[in-house]
Formats: C-alpha cells, sequence, structure tokens
C-alpha cells in the first residue's frame, strides 16, 4: 500500500472545509452554488444520521477529506452504510463523490481514501462496499481491490 | 403505463410483513436467517431515519410492497434518499432489492413498483434516481425509463 506524504493527514470531515470540499469536489461534477451554510447544514445532517445494527450504533455517513502539509483540503470522498433485510439483515457501504484536487494527482491520494473508506465501512460489518464509476476509472479501481459486479442506470429529473 | 391486476396495491413495508417480504427476497438473492424480531427492528429502524433538504423533513428509506387480492406480499424494493453537497447540496434516490415473487412474473409488478418508487424520489426532489443490475436486466430497466451510467463496482468482505 501506498503512505500519505509527510505532513498530509486525513480525517472526517468538519463544517469549517466548506471552501475546501466545494472547490475539490468541482473536478468530479457540477457542484452549483452552494452556501456556506447549505455546506454546513449537509455536515451537521451528516453528523446526525446514525445506522444502528446488531446493538451497536454508528454513524450512517462517513465524509473524509485529505489535508496537505498546511491544512488545506486535497481530496475527498464519503462512504455512506446503508441497512438492509437481506444478507441476514446485512449492511452494505457506499463509495460516493470521491474527488482528488487536479495538481494532486500522482500521489495515490484517490488510492488512500479508497481503502480508508472501505475498511471503514468493512470494519463496521457491511458485507460487501459498492461504488459506481465511469468506465475510464474501472482500472484504478481494480488497484483499490474493486471487481466490476455490475451495471449502474440512472434516470434523471 | 401498466396498471396493477384488480385487488392488488402497493403501500409501504409493515413490521407484520415479515414472513412475505423475507420470502420474496429469496428471489433476489441470499437473504439468511433472518427472525421476525430482526426483521421488526430493521422496519423500524427505516420508520426512523430522516432526511432534511431545504426545511423539508421525509424518510430516508422508502421500502414498499405490492400485495395481491389476497393481501399477500408479492413483490417488494426499496428506495433511499441520499443527501449530498454536489448538485447544490443534491437528494440522490437509491432503488434496491427489487423482488417479484416467481409466480407473479408477466404481470408487469416489477415496472409498477420501479414507476412508483422512482417517482416517489424524483417528486421529493432528487435530482436523479439510481440503481445497480445484472447486465441481463438493462432491457427491464431500460422499460422503467432508466439508462445506462457507469459501472457498478464492489470489495466483498
Ligand atoms: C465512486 C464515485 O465517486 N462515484 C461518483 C458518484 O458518487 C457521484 O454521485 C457521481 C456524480 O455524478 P453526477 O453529477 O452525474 O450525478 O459521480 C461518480 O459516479
Ligand atoms: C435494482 C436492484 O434491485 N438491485 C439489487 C441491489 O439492490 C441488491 O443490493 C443486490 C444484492 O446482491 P448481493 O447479494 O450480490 O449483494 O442485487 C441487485 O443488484
Amino acid at each position: 500500500m501506498p503512505v500519505l506524504p509527510s505532513g498530509y493527514s486525513i480525517r472526517r470531515v468538519e463544517s469549517s472545509d466548506y471552501e475546501g470540499v466545494v472547490e475539490t469536489l468541482k473536478v468530479l461534477t457540477v457542484v452549483g452554488d452552494v452556501t456556506k451554510e447549505q455546506f454546513e447544514e449537509t455536515v451537521a445532517y451528516w453528523n446526525e444520521v446514525t445506522v444502528k445494527s446488531k446493538g451497536e450504533s454508528m454513524k450512517a455517513y462517513n465524509p473524509h477529506v485529505i489535508t496537505d502539509d498546511s491544512g488545506k483540503v486535497v481530496a475527498t470522498g464519503n462512504v455512506f452504510i446503508e441497512r438492509k433485510v437481506l444478507h441476514d439483515c446485512g449492511l452494505v457501504g457506499h463509495i460516493e463523490d470521491i474527488a482528488v484536487a487536479k495538481n494532486q494527482q500522482g500521489k495515490k491520494l484517490g488510492q488512500l481514501l479508497i481503502e480508508h473508506l472501505s475498511d471503514l465501512a468493512l470494519s463496521r460489518g457491511c458485507y460487501k462496499v459498492i461504488l459506481d464509476c465511469d468506465e475510464k476509472n474501472v482500472g484504478f479501481y481494480q488497484k483499490c481491490g474493486y471487481s466490476i459486479k455490475g451495471v449502474e442506470m440512472d434516470r434523471r429529473s
């Protein structure tokens, strides 16, 4: 496994990460005009939702950032935990919204983030972790220990 | 759009649906030894989690069943609503665990269920609804208004 460059760290998103997360997410897709207030409210919501399973209670949303040696956000991603009936009332981790700042690519930050989020979900008892990605990113996720499982389909409003 | 056969109806899952839901899900995948108590606890959890967005609060999990003219569960599926930062702090509906009893196939129950769950998610403000399926079900979901978006990948414990 690669390791984080010196001075970089990985931690849960905080409400003060507004600018860093919003800027970083723009690499992935449309972010829109998210205000500081809306961001903070979303983080508060993420902090509040719990998933209970087999007597334990844990956070359902697990948004993370990697920060560089100056504390700047350079990567972000989330894993939320879904509770099902199938697979013995099993839990599934959904990895979402992975983005690495353009000028930070080549440092394996994406791989480290995926590893961290996957381990988090598996260690909380998920029987699987899934994610949806573009065809062009399949090779990257295979390097992170993921296999092709099926087809993602969508319907837009 | 097809319509439900006479006497059939669609409604939210109740804790008394234990046998019907567990039996029906076996068409889709491994269910395991889910007890009545575990099922009821899962339904209670699903009823409890809310998603707040733009001042409104609604249920995050929306598990449904179709029942036949005798009240028996013949199809089941869920849509849960995820809250993001991207797309203006947008919401995404995730359709999960769609199963139709084998002896009920050919009545378009699957299509009716998908339509119902998709409308529910879009009417609550989701900018998209997504699902993951086997290659062999792509044609079915296309008939339900879905398009291929990407690749589903997984990592198992
Ligand atoms: C592994 C990963 O990060 N996948 C993301 C997904 O989480 C995100 O929701 C989507 C946004 O795309 P959209 O703007 O088309 O909804 O992009 C990618 O599929
Ligand atoms: C649209 C739909 O119903 N998709 C389901 C998914 O929701 C479910 O979680 C999975 C279980 O499969 P597993 O037993 O391999 O986890 O099967 C299908 O992909």
